[in-house]
């Protein structure tokens, strides 16, 4: 088997640390039963190891390819997608009304980590159209809503973001498309688009095109963008496909990973017009965007974490299977390349950094759905700015951590690693993409910085720390063995984050440059605290089981030594962050332009 | 043009930091003097930037390619390495006496740095010629040396290392090759050899394998392995070529980088023999092949080096292009991407970490210099304990550092970055093998942690840290600013690293696996440190200049500004290594294998 879903790990997650239960008990997710989420889960990763994992390599090896304007995608994917939508998986967060499953984001999440580690290239299709969903669910119109989201939830039809032109990427101020009404409460919409994920590609009937454009009096800037959406094929009012629309695919791109799913130049207008309508209100695309975005952003986090899981098991296999010199302890002769100390600690890293952000990613989940559901307008505030802090981190710093994890994953495998046939040069190759679509880490970032910790004083981030401070004091029952030592790096840790938001929410005026200098940093230092916090939470969860006797003692004794390696090999990395952010920022714009 | 030699930070490492002019007065070394090796570099750089740089990207697109046994190498390679040869460049660092150029280590390596920067896959062919010359050199008969060295040394022939087998690989315990004495003084080989580069092409007319065997007799393990040179054309008794060797290449791999480099599969003696001659004497062949390895390592330390500057340039050239988003200090319209914090920060740490691993691996190879060449013994001694505790250092920490450069440069371009015609994909690609091939990481780590500190009881990484010291002495006279803020973490850096030798030496009884499981984090740290040292003594020389009001002052204050920024981002993770060496050894080995 290429890939087998780490269940025990994620149902420890979801119950011990992410509040299944508390979940459970919020209005509309009461079918989110304990049992019913293993039970789900469980089909789920079947179906991923089965039916999706094992078109991984060959969508590398015969990537999707362009031919007068059709893509072919590789073989196998029409039919696996068939069966993915037909088994109702696009479906599992979206609401029972338009034939989904309706299940909570906790749910959901471990779902899309499960398809991203089967197979990145394939999953990006659901992760579009799930983009697409969301934004139709909040603005569209009750008419766009009957189009669309049916066929959309239920596999038959695809979505994609248009919002990347040549001149426009991480700057949408710059979006040039436009878009002219009709009269008719249509728009006929003309423009390039680039880098649009499944912007054309055979595996469903009909591809809706969700494209950011300016109406002719639009005001310059963000402020002037409109949301539309575009159908490849035109919809009948019976709801059957009418004509062919003016958008079509110029060609596809030449990429260093995630080569099965087609990078389309989309264009738009060029004979006659393509035929849009107008998603909510005029000039406010980039509101409903974000939308699309934020959700967008936390799933290509689970791609980091997908693809990180994935390339640590191939690490681990190869790594019981390869035999090579002696064990440094005395051996009769050479032995599995595991017991030596590097590869282990590699291992570890690897292990440990994939389990403590899909541990921060689920607990953001729950956190979305508390926002969503809970009765009380206090309790969903609260887990609305936990929720909207976390989505920069958990897309910013488990795809960062994504790329390093992929690399290790070459590096266990040697020279064999080098070798595309091997198959771990993929996950490093498709992993680089992640830390710079729906944008990069610095954009994440600057969100971090801006919208989450700036605007409100750093008020949020504060009462997350207070949570973390909350673990420490429990870790303190503890007064030594591995949980007091992770009790050590956390409060150091936490104490020197502490000081980082606190520098970013009082220099922002004074030096902005400054502030945004350490951006990324501040991010990956949130990741890395965070993480470990979620890892600490673990410990203890596990040290308490141990201690009453109670489940798997070796499960629970692995994830403590895993958060003890945490703590001393990843949070002890907490100090130089906070050195680099707060000293560092100046040295950073220190030299001019041209002595680049 | 695609890559400009940093003809004037060369030169200020050699001059100011490396000490050229001490060089120069070596016995053997009279004719380097500074004006000349102005001369031979602007040459060189005039060479790597005209004739090999502009074969990067066709070497990429279309590799080396294998049919019937015949490697047909990328076009314009072919005629490149014969330019290379009769210019003199293959020769710069061997001797007169059999055609080189004779100058010092310290000249040769800023050649090779901008051959590696032109051409990873090019470079290659020379840096393995370069480590048969040295073997045969050292441990080679007369005879052989009269019949190898000057074709080698004028690029008309060309030389390999065959080391790995398919159960061989980090462990040559493991080594299977055949070598039977005919009773002529020749040997018949036999056996398979992978991962070898150039192992066949069609650049030279002949190609000198240099072969790890072992003969009927000889023990077990390393100690029973001996060294051959294999032709893959005999060698007629008047100088010409003869028969065709029995060794051939069966195929090449499938790489994920350097794909003009053809790795080649070669059978020894499956036609009747490969006849080869014994090099040194028999059973000291990993003794030989530790001479070539060392210089090899210590080049493939350069290739690191190298894509890194061309990875900076490459990101420098697009970040002054890209036009997106505002000054965040206000701008009418959208600006250069270089003006933004986050880009420059990732310049800066692109530019640091090159500038830092150039500096310290020239003034290492200086140090090979004066153990070579100083009339005192004692100086050679300590030279030569310096040259390799610092080896392992320069192949293990540029070339790991070379990969996150290249990751950076490929961030900096965002979603162009990960499009193969932008260019920058390929460095990320090509750098990924420079941490395994020559020895991976762990393997330099053993080395480091093994031969270079725990023999002497960590006398000699002592002995580098009471220079530190020494430099941070000479920080001391400045009480403020930059200086001040590099020596704060330089002091810091170099006694965390105190501690981690003094933890290395003294635990290596006692918990053997313990200090092995830091010991990548061990020579990483001493890179960081090291790498620091030389960036605060470039600041003390640069400050000083500038104090005197001395030579080039926007150079001067971009060092000074490029050492902080290595002292506060870079050299602050001291004290992150120095808890997971010394705490975190624990938790690495802390979980059973079946756990993974």
């Amino acid at each position: 088997m290429s890939y087998v879903a780490p269940l025990k790990d994620m149902l420890f997650v979801i119950n011990e640390l992410a509040g299944l239960s508390e979940v459970n008990t919020l209005p509309g997710c009461e079918d989110a039963s304990p049992e019913t989420v293993e039970a789900v889960l469980e089909e789920n990763a079947k179906f991923c190891s089965e039916v999706v994992a094992p078109l991984n390599v060959a969508g590398d090896k015969e990537p999707s390819f362009w031919q007068e304007g059709k893509v072919t995608t590789t073989k196998g994917f029409k039919e696996a997608f068939k069966a993915f939508g037909e088994a109702g998986w696009q479906g599992v967060q979206h609401p029972v009304e338009f034939g989904g499953q309706g299940l909570p984001k906790l749910v959901a999440t471990p779902c899309i980590e499960m398809l991203n580690s089967a197979n990145l290239s394939f999953a990006l299709c659901p992760l579009l159209t799930d983009g697409a969903i969301e934004a139709l669910m909040t603005a569209g119109t009750d008419e766009q809503k009957k189009i669309y989201l049916e066929n959309l939830i239920s596999g038959k039809w695809t979505g994609t973001m248009n919002l990347t032109e040549p001149q426009a990427g991480s700057d949408l101020a710059l979006v040039r498309s436009r878009a002219v009404p009709q009269g008719d409460g249509t728009y006929k919409i003309s423009g390039t688009k680039i880098f649009i994920t499944y912007g054309e590609h055979d595996m469903a009937e009909n591809i809706v095109h969700l494209v950011l454009a300016r109406t002719p009096d639009a005001p310059e800037g963000v402020k002037g963008i409109s949301l539309f959406v575009v159908p490849k094929f035109l919809v009948n009012a019976d709801g059957s496909l009418g004509e062919r629309n003016d958008v079509h695919c110029v060609s596809i791109e030449h990429k260093l990973g995630i080569k099965a799913s087609p990078t389309a130049v989309l264009q738009f207008g060029d004979h006659g017009g393509a035929i849009g309508t107008l998603v909510g209100e005029e000039n406010r695309g980039l509101e409903y965007m974000f939308i699309m975005m934020n959700a967008a952003r936390f799933a290509v986090g689970m791609q980091g974490i997908g693809v990180a899981e994935r390339a640590y098991q191939k690490a681990v296999q190869y790594a019981r299977d390869r035999v090579q010199s002696r064990d440094l302890a005395g051996s009769s002769g050479p032995v599995a390349i595991i017991h030596h100390p590097d590869v282990r600690r590699m291992l570890m890293s690897m292990r440990a950094h994939t389990e403590a952000a899909r541990a921060l990613s689920y607990v953001t989940a729950a956190a979305h759905d508390a926002a969503h559901h809970h009765p009380d307008a206090a309790v969903r505030k609260i887990n609305q700015e936990f929720y909207e802090y976390m989505v920069p981190v958990v897309k910013g710093w488990s795809t960062e951590m994504s790329i390093n994890v992929a690399s290790d994953g070459v590096q266990v495998h040697g020279g064999m690693g080098f070798i595309e046939e091997t198959g771990a040069a993929q996950h490093y190759r498709d992993a680089r993409i992640l830390t710079i679509y729906e944008g990069t880490t610095a954009i994440q970032a600057n969100d971090l910085v801006g919208r989450k910790t700036v605007r409100d004083g750093g008020a949020t981030a504060k009462g997350v720390l207070a949570q973390v401070r909350r673990t420490e004091e429990e870790l303190a029952a503890y007064t030594s063995g591995d949980l007091a030592a992770i009790r050590n790096q956390l409060a150091a840790g936490s104490r020197a984050l502490e000081e980082v938001v606190d520098y970013v929410a009082g220099n922002m005026k004074a030096d902005i440059k400054g502030v945004f200098a350490g951006s990324v940093l501040y991010l990956k230092m949130a990741g890395v605290v965070l993480g470990g916090w979620q890892m600490a939470r673990a410990a203890l969860v596990a040290q308490r089981k141990l201690d009453a006797g109670d489940g798997d003692v070796k499960f629970f004794q692995a994830k403590i030594a895993t958060a003890r390696f945490f703590a001393d090999h990843i949070l002890s990395q907490a100090s130089g962050y906070r050195v680099a952010i707060v000293d560092g920022s100046a040295g950073v714009m220190a030299i001019a332009e041209e002595q680049f």
